[in-house]
């Protein structure tokens, strides 16, 4: 009989939002008219810019029409979108990315979990805690960790604590590692890490001859004129030799459904093959894309980069605006009501200590059942997420006003 | 330093596809004005159907007012998708699979290269030669082979030669396999396998506890009516416990830039875990495409669900015919000037034998420089293409008719 890959069955049945949804499923069933407000799960509720949408209506009718009609495009992703993406995202900030070092995709949860194939079974893995899952779940699925242990942790895993007493900023690991996941502004924490923390991870990746990969999905959080806190880690010198970076137009411009993101992969960044030669990962990981990837929607890269036109820059700052006021109300009220809050400055979520000693669920099942607010379980992203929990600015204004008032009445 | 996945390194260094543009660009420098006709690689020219127009058009509408944006959807796609899919493609051909047994990706070729994930590194692979190259890169990559040897084959790896003496349709191996691709009607060869021929093969992953991974990418292209080729593995008695069925709208409906397909994973098929136990592997694969993949953009998704409507349905078919008329045009003219052509009946793939003993890339240089047509040479789909030539019925009628004539004028 075909055999499975065995890995699978290390991880753990139950996934965080299925189980979420389960506890909403039976606490509607006994209240079937509550209004529950949701800001758990990290997606977005406002429209696209307009000029994504018209730039999208465009697209559609030019598959209309066989003189304006594409098929297949290159996987790596249309001239227009890369070059966009050079300049807007990296040239205006000092960073010199050539157009096909970036490879654009359906998503950065794709390429995050997609990343490790070109990585051989042998790296160290180091991982913060909590964590956003995929960076892990895909390295147990690939076989580079051993069992899941009863505190919670897989063997075989460096495992960086993120707590209150580091500012949930991830310590240099003592022992030697191969491969750093690394995401600022953090989900879920929402700390965001200054030029020096990272700078401290670049130097560590270069003596260690590790590889970081960088999570940058919600750069465009990141208070304006902030001259601190980085929006790429190409920022900091050297960066360019030891970094992949994953970026995302989910949250940059309402694309969770629409579903574009894009990769990294300078040519300067290498790693060792069994023969001890340093091999570039650029081409690797171009022969992955070509592979087994056929290129992102061309409607779809068109309505991405609609948003670096005046227009779309104009309409992506207001939405940002707009959840990063809910992220203040959210903040500010619940401070007001006495809770311990993080994040929500140059982030979209708010990561807040459960009150006394709380465990995460136990404030989660409060929250649904007292106030029906939903919210995400801290130890959801790790043993040291337990006492947390994580709300998101990504609602609706006058709901989440609501649901601040509503966890204030209950303090 | 990080390590690589060597695996990656046993690849050779050109890929078909590109070896073909770098010729085209250098018979370019020669020769300016030349008029190319490619019917080369095998992406469609027509239009989408009108009512997936429409569909998207709508569905964008849908993203820019707060009331009716979709951000997340299901991974595994949009209920209104999974179930059209249940019901035209498979109910209404007497074949019940569940909506939850169907998962909407990007394409075909994510698909096909991601199945394997969830398989163990022991298993043996069967693949035809020729083939779509993506089934085998994707086990290289996945360590499931051992290297290329200078005869062109990968060793590890169970090859089922397909010529013209055996009809183009792979024999049952002598060895025991685990792991068995199959397509039909193939790319690129064309052939369609029969009731008979599929039955041969479910009997085999039956008797053997093999999987068969089967590729129906081109099914809309089997003759209306004719009902001895099925459309489905699933037509076959028995399949529903050995087989996994890949479909794609890219040729059904022209979305090859546009980009949705699925795949068919019923619950009933298994694998074996280490310990002896018989898995299914319908959660595994859930957990993979979960884990890794955040859906197909709800704007595609409406895109592709509009061709299950009584106008999709009608212009497919329109769209298909078109097709189907070239590859006539293109089998009858090249059978008039004496070439020996298979495929081009179910298939928008037509396979001709070289004039002579001519190696495929000789007789690619010869229409390239003679009279400026392109083709695939069939050596590049594996050793047992060699002394064939691929075209594919995807162009504009004109231009197809004159390619055939200046072929005909050629020989």
């Amino acid at each position: 009989m075909a055999n499975i890959n065995d890995n699978y069955l290390k991880l753990p049945g139950s996934y965080l939002f299925a189980e979420i949804a389960h506890r909403i499923t039976n606490y509607r069933k006994a209240h079937a008219d509550a209004d529950i407000i949701r800001l758990g799960i990290g997606d977005v509720t406002r429209p696209l810019p307009m000029a994504s949408i018209r730039a999208m209506h465009a697209a559609v009718d030019e598959m209309a029409d066989a003189a304006t009609f594409r098929g297949y495009g290159p996987e790596q992703g249309y001239d227009f979108l890369r070059e966009s993406i050079a300049e807007h995202s990296y040239a205006m900030r000092g960073v010199s990315i050539e157009p096909d070092e970036i490879f654009i995709s359906d998503g950065a949860k794709s390429d995050c979990g997609n990343i490790q194939e070109i990585f051989g079974q042998d790296n160290r893995i180091a991982i913060t805690d909590p964590v956003y899952p995929v960076y892990l779940d895909t390295n147990v699925m690939a076989g580079r960790t051993g069992e899941l242990q009863e505190n919670g942790y897989f063997s075989g895993v460096t495992y960086l604590p993120c707590r209150a007493e580091n500012h949930f900023l991830p310590q240099l690991p003592k022992e030697h590692v191969d491969l750093i996941y690394l995401c600022s502004p953090n989900n879920p924490t929402g700390a965001a890490m200054s030029r020096s923390d990272l700078a401290a991870w670049v130097a560590y990746a270069r003596e260690q001859e590790a590889v970081i990969l960088f999570d940058a999905a919600y750069e465009a959080y990141i208070e304006a004129g902030n001259a601190d806190i980085p929006h790429s880690i190409y920022e900091i010198d050297g960066a360019k030799e030891v970094a992949i970076e994953f970026r995302s137009f989910s949250k940059t411009a309402g694309f969770t459904g629409t579903r574009c993101g894009y990769v990294v992969l300078p040519k300067t960044v290498k790693g060792r093959a069994k023969d001890g030669r340093h091999v570039p990962l650029h081409p690797l990981w171009n022969r992955r894309h070509t592979t087994k990837f056929n290129g992102t929607s061309y409607i779809v890269q068109r309505g991405a980069a609609a948003i670096y036109t005046e227009e779309g820059q104009a309409q992506v700052r207001a939405l940002i605006a707009y959840y990063m006021e809910n992220a203040r109300i959210i903040r500010e009220g619940l401070q007001k009501a006495g809770l311990t809050v993080y994040g929500g400055v140059h982030s979209p979520y708010i990561w807040l200590k459960t009150p006394g000693s709380m465990l995460s669920w136990d404030f989660f099942d409060q929250l649904l059942q007292e106030v029906q607010v939903i919210g995400t379980p801290g130890v959801g992203f790790g043993p040291c997420g337990e006492g947390y929990f994580r709300l998101t600015a990504f609602g609706d204004r006058e709901r989440t006003q609501e649901a601040v008032e509503r966890i204030r009445a209950l303090a």
